[in-house]
């Protein structure tokens, strides 16, 4: 069995770190729609089309146990969609992080960060309602998080990053939030230089954490028979621009193995 | 007759700007793409079809006279196909910020910025070796500089814009270019940072005036007898995000109408 994970580009491959983290012995399959990323700026009806066609792709290719949308415009969108098509679970980010974060938050004063179109479509801040009526939630878009990511700019003492994440985050923590949810796959990177800025009463819920354990808690049953000394890694992507092995292997925390270039 | 001008997104503003200095007296029409945003990630395929609508668009409801292709992707891809279809000139970006380099330059060692799709496509670099086949010519992408621009992070009095345009040109610097291309149509928002961080005997050649300039040239005696106290200035958008308007202003250097939402 294998854990499939889908996301518009490499951003995800944090998620498939903390999960190979979570479940070191278990297989994993991983599409990156590198063709097709960014899906932030795209209609909901062409995002649902394009997850769709992931999700095919994964059923087809390999012997799924569940499927994580490791991606935040397809969760916030999709994830209903793929639900009702898929005979396997389908995890989201947001759901699992939202839930993690109002566990965390003594006081429910919780900040969200992530690209605009995630702080736009206000999905974290709904999902934390649901969850906690009465959370008081500030949000804030951080749209150079990602290229800085992508750089490789993200060590805690380089004096350039502090500043960035300083002129970002300063309003945050003027409002008294005690938990900041990383709404942004690309932003777990960042997590050393953003400790390093807030104040230490602020605790970080990080989507690819939350996400790993959402699954290890739903699979354990299935998996705790599964034994492998060398577990299926698989990465599938729609492209593959320069410097896509370099900019995965930060991501991922280990080397690739060679991805396989489909269409979907 | 009006001078149509075709971007992906807001970006192609700032040619606009320059066109408006230029020729204060024409109409100009703008279309940009912004729900298809961005270019640079998609095939030439999917460009030249997507250049293709876009062109189709503004001569069916404008009476075109030049056709302005502010994108750098769209330019290095799209134009040939255009001027078939035209039945007016088609401007790209490249060429003419190539020429203008080429002869901006004493040593002909010349460097280009732009994004990372940009970069890779050397179109920048193909167009000055045509022009002067001796050039050397050094490229760095700069993926910080788009956030930073629509994020009006700016100012050359702002250390953190100062320090990462030093860390995005120092090398380039130590090269000897006397010449550095902003090959990308949100820099002209840091052409001022740039200039403080760069020793002077480094001149910048701004695409968004070289196209304007190309224009005026290739246009002045069609243009000469149009006289109108107040031109033609229209904006349509394939869609409408949360803070265009701000952020349009900003590359425009001026208020903006309304724009009009349309479908490609």
């Amino acid at each position: 069995m294998t854990i499939g994970v889908f996301d518009s580009g490499v951003g995800g491959l944090t998620v498939l770190h903390a999960l190979h983290d979570e479940l070191p012995q278990v297989g994993t399959a991983y599409l990156g729609d590198t063709a097709r990323v960014p899906y932030g700026t795209r209609s909901a009806d062409t995002v649902i089309k394009y997850a769709l066609n992931a999700a095919q792709f994964l059923s087809e290719n390999e012997t799924l146990s569940v499927l994580v949308v490791a991606c935040n415009t397809a969760s916030a969108v999709a994830v209903e969609e793929l639900s009702k098509t898929l005979s396997v679970p389908v995890v989201g980010v947001i759901e699992p992080t939202a839930k993690h974060a109002v566990k965390l938050s003594n006081n429910q004063k919780i900040g969200v960060i992530g690209t605009s179109g995630t702080i736009q479509s206000q999905a974290y801040e709904t999902a934390i309602h649901k969850l906690s009526p009465d959370a008081q939630t500030f949000a804030k878009a951080c749209p150079l998080f990602v290229p800085l990511a992508e750089e490789g700019w993200t060590s805690p003492d380089d004096p350039l990053v502090c500043q960035i994440v300083e002129r970002y985050l300063g309003d945050l923590v003027k409002e008294d939030i005690d938990t900041l949810i990383l709404g942004c796959t690309h932003y777990p990177l960042l997590a050393s230089a953003i400790s390093k800025v807030l104040p230490p009463r602020i605790r970080l819920a990080d989507a690819a954490q939350a996400v790993a354990r959402e699954v290890a808690a739903h699979s354990s049953e299935e998996f705790e028979n599964e034994e492998s000394s060398r577990p299926l890694r698989r990465y599938y992507v729609t492209d593959v621009p320069k410097g896509f092995v370099r900019v995965a292997e930060r991501f991922l925390g280990a080397a690739i193995e060679k991805p396989i270039e489909v269409d979907l």
